[in-house]
């Protein structure tokens, strides 16, 4: 394995290589979102799992170069005060962004639109620190992404990017961006050339079924995408 | 309710009013791709309601002008010899395109990749019949397309379109169309907005993965959806 991989000194030496000025690193032992430790029951030794990578990312793995190492903190999802808590202690510390789950139900956390997320909401808006919501993040199986197990492996490569739709569309309807117009989130690895359809048909959906929805917003769904979310994408031709 | 929902004599002069030359009809009691029956787990008795229902199409619905209603025929998919014997019935009768589904696994029928298929498609080369495969056809209970039960409704709304790149995937990655290449099949309801995004996306898939997934096509992905799938918008701006 190239060092690389695991030693940040080294890692910037390959980035050198590659023309990398700088790089957004998510988490790979525990899972993008920090899932593998959410889904620990003993919630003690999870948070301390959890407190102890982000030290280490800050302590070690960005330490190299906090200007072209980027890490994404990760949070106790289960409990959202701690969550804000944590986040809040992390950006003390000199992290800028946290990771958070394309598909928060798959871990049994509350959907973005539910109350019990406004302390977190608070302290991202407080610190200006925004959310990497990376493609397919969630449970360990992600099952939870193939209609059939018999699909052949390629309809999972093929939807992966664009299945952020789905939290992105949570994101825009949920009234979180309009409550709170400071969050600011990337949809990670999803790809953007599925965003102009998409955001034509989120207005779409907004101005023909806003009657009947009980909506939580009263400007376009585009206008919101505008203000708060990002994305990114991997080749351009 | 409109006479014209029911009754369609009544229906075609709907159609001269709304200046509509044709339209192909999909089953509703019998839910899309006939799932209500096909969860009726007295099979005889589920495959005499959906052979009624297929020669009420042909003698009373599209009796009314046949050039003018195409009506989707449904097929008995817990059995897919069964199924072909009944679409090469309802074509002697005059039916011109049958209704399947998009999520074939939430009625516990095998993915469209699975050889127990091949007596069907076989039948639907002979015929030249194509099938109309709607979004969101399956279950009739349609959480299989939501992660989270606190989703706004508009989620559902905003996405259920641009769902059936998953079938469509299926379709151009399985195989069969490549072994069929009589075969056709509409995605019907699903705009077309997001086609040149996924079928981008699907050859970037086949020419990056095919080393590692056994790939089953030796053409692109796009020249197979070219080959043999349409699909259909409402609006054009």
């Amino acid at each position: 394995m190239r060092k690389g991989c695991y030693d940040p000194r080294e890692r910037i030496k390959d980035m050198d290589i590659d023309g990398v000025d700088a790089q957004v690193t998510f988490p790979t032992l525990p899972g993008l979102a920090g899932a593998a430790f959410i889904e620990i029951q003993d919630r003690p030794y999870a948070l301390a799992l959890m407190r102890a990578y982000n030290d280490w990312l800050v302590d070690e793995w960005q330490a190299a170069d906090p200007e072209r190492i980027i890490s994404a903190g990760i949070l106790p999802l289960w409990d959202l005060s701690a969550a804000a808590e944590e986040l809040r202690r992390i950006y003390e510390r000199g992290m800028k962004c946290i990771s958070l789950p394309s598909h928060p139900n798959s871990l049994g956390v509350a959907p973005f639109g539910d109350p019990s997320w406004e302390p977190l909401w608070d302290a991202m808006e407080e610190t200006g620190v925004p959310a990497e919501i990376h493609i397919v993040s969630g449970k360990a199986d992600v099952s939870f992404l193939q209609d059939a197990a018999g699909s052949p492996a390629e309809v999972f490569v093929c939807m992966a990017p664009s299945s952020n739709m789905q939290i992105v569309a949570n994101l825009l309807f949920s009234g979180i961006l309009h409550a709170h117009p400071k969050l600011k989130f990337i949809s990670a690895e999803s790809g953007i050339g599925w965003l102009p359809y998409f955001l034509e048909r989120a207005d779409y959906t907004h101005r023909k079924h806003q009657f009947w929805t009980g909506t939580k917003i009263d400007v376009t769904p585009s206008d919101l995408f505008r203000q708060s979310i990002y994305a990114n994408f991997i080749s351009d031709k």
